[in-house]
């Protein structure tokens, strides 16, 4: 488990906050522990350091910065580890929109749980936590009130990097490529302890994105389920799928791939190097996942589909813009759509579900001063699969 | 009745052809007609004149051409009136492609039979029938043999006009901009005696357009219905949905086509003078199908649809490519799919369906010389709501 490393400190940390505050009144037992906290943290800013972007070059590099203060609904996490999403690189260099620095990327945050505010019952000090994509919304509106968070009805939901936002320091939020963070309780979910921190990470983006809509396209046993694009998110697609009794057809275009997607449960593996290749699966597939972050022949793609089949697309492209061919997709009579995310109860889900089925991402743990190198290695689609960050080297 | 006019001089025609093949031998009561035919039909080039797009100027100019001699399971149709597609406008422009000149458009065609075949049992001289957006196919493939003609596997659709066609004398299949046409017995549909001939017309392609993906959409009565775009199309949607059961909310850009629009039955106008107009709906309805025929901010158009709702793009911009907002899409979560007219079988249900049950397009019958003027008012948005030709005056 990788964060014993981490243990003894940890549990250190936990014993002195209990004794700096074994003066305060005791409301209830989780209160025992929800107010044990360095009081510090309550009321100052805190201080962090990671990497971050401080232009659109690409290019991450260390940065000292503040979080808000620990607020009565917020817990403190002490960031153990943060995974390597393709939207970081797209994002930092401005492919969605111009964008503040300098700006801590990472949405695939792991972590324990370092101080909680005075409202919060859903964590203790001390409880192993993940954050992904989101760290607030308005909590009201039907959308935040039936668990999709991530598409609050009035706008407020503040995704975890480089949304504006008052309460922090720096006038954005800070991502996850750092050693801590302080987030909304109800944005925080609870990893188990029979999945390890650094698998668990990558569950909060590419888990959640890829098992949102493959749970929502409610295949049945046995049907067959494509999936195009076979990287962080792609692999875990893979990987959902197959756990969920899908026969799977995993589509890339990098032939070296493939013997892993065979270890990882697909049926078959077709490596695309020309759009000829999908033909002969036409009108074959029950229901495809695409991940690809860029543009891509969406008609040609999706007509493996069977006819009134769906077709999901979460990867996201420059501009969040796909061209689409009107008449190729009226030819293969497919449903096009698009996910996002998930909300913070599916997420929860997610978490458990790999953790009981041992659905787990392939990663590689590296040290901040890799960053930049793994960056290069995404773009050139030669991760394998999911480079996580230990956050004890920022 | 608008074929009146050409009574006297069609059935004179019948009395001939009859007269003339009385010598034959009698195989069977529908062959007695079958081959009732002018034999010169059977085995020369027909003599055709019409409309002609001479180059991607837009506009039309009077062409004699030939079509192939009937073939044995082919029927003549001496065409009564053809009406006027935006797709008509859009194809001879270029605007989907090159195109060879001189081409006939027009897939929205009614007449009277002339002559058929020595094969043909599906029709007898004298019959009302129609052909709409394709004239052939392999006929074997699983889509062929499936009622979707539009999608034969072997790519062997033969659409109306302009596609490579050997058994065309001008190389290209010719439209029904123009006094007669040929086509295969298959393709042309049984227009019934209680729907004059030209209100048929916007049947075959408008028609079955709108109603294929309605009736698709599957939708319950009292279930809220968008139609986007009001013009030939969607005029044709307003009312099949109207006519279906469905509580029918129509998105137009004319504020001047309001009233008509009401009285096609639907409960409410929306006038998309601003895409803020959409947000007081967003989410609301079941169904939404969009009838417009240029590039247009289909997230935002698509986020009327309740979450996981479907919508449907029928009208084919330029280029046959839309720009999607993936992340549009993914915050309305809804189903995005485009449909291609609807196969053969469909279309004679369109035109018993509208028959039977009043659903008529609101037409303006023109001479041909007012083609090229009509074609201005299609796209200046002014048809009200399909112009119509008369080919008597080709
Ligand atoms: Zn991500
Ligand atoms: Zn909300
Ligand atoms: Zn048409
Ligand atoms: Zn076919």
């Amino acid at each position: 488990m990788e964060e014993n490393n981490n243990n003894t400190s940890r549990r250190k940390f936990i014993q002195q906050t209990a004794l700096a505050s074994a003066g305060m009144i005791l409301v209830n037992p989780l209160n025992i522990l929800a107010q044990n906290n360095n009081q510090n943290n309550m009321t100052k800013n805190i201080k962090s350091k990671g990497y971050a972007a401080k232009d659109n070059s690409g290019k991450l590099s260390p940065w000292e910065f503040e979080r808000r203060p620990v607020g009565d609904n917020d817990i403190l996490i002490d960031i153990k580890f943060a995974s390597i999403c393709h939207s970081d690189i797209h994002q930092m260099k401005g492919d969605w929109g111009t964008q503040q620095y300098p700006q801590v990327p990472g949405h695939e945050i792991v972590g324990i749980v370092a101080a909680v505010g005075k409202n919060v019952t859903k964590f203790k000090v001390g409880d192993r936590a993940g954050v992904g994509c989101m760290v607030d919304s308005c909590m009201q509106c039907e959308s935040c009130t039936h668990g999709e968070e991530q598409f609050c009805d009035h706008g407020k939901t503040l995704f975890t990097y480089g949304n504006p936002d008052k309460t922090s320091p720096s006038g954005i939020t800070q991502g996850g490529y750092s050693n801590n963070i302080v987030v909304r309780d109800h944005f925080a979910v609870h990893i188990p302890d029979h999945i390890s921190l650094q698998e668990a990470a990558p569950l909060l983006c590419a888990g959640i994105t890829t098992y949102s809509p493959i749970m929502n396209a409610n295949f049945k046993i046995g049907d067959r389920v494509g999936v195009a694009g076979i990287g962080g998110l792609g692999h875990l697609a893979v990987k959902i799928a197959v756990s969920k009794g899908a026969e799977v057809y995993a589509f890339t275009t990098s032939p070296d791939k493939a013997k892993d997607i065979l270890v990882f449960g697909a049926k078959e593996v077709i490596v695309v190097d020309s759009l000829d290749k999908l033909k002969p699966y036409k009108g074959k597939l029950d229901y495809m996942i695409s991940t690809i972050p860029v543009q891509f022949d969406l008609a040609a793609y999706s007509s493996v589909v069977k006819p009134y089949g769906h077709f999901t697309q979460v990867g996201m492209p420059v501009g969040f813009e796909l061209k689409l061919s009107n008449i190729g997709l009226a030819s293969s009579r497919v449903n096009f759509n698009a996910s996002l995310i998930g909300g913070i109860p599916e997420t929860q889900e997610v978490v458990h579900y790999c953790a009981d089925n041992k659905v787990l991402p392939k990663i590689e743990v590296i040290k901040a001063t890799q960053i930049n190198d793994a960056w290069t290695k995404v773009l050139n689609k030669e991760a394998r699969y999911r480079y996580v960050i230990d956050a004890a080297t920022f």
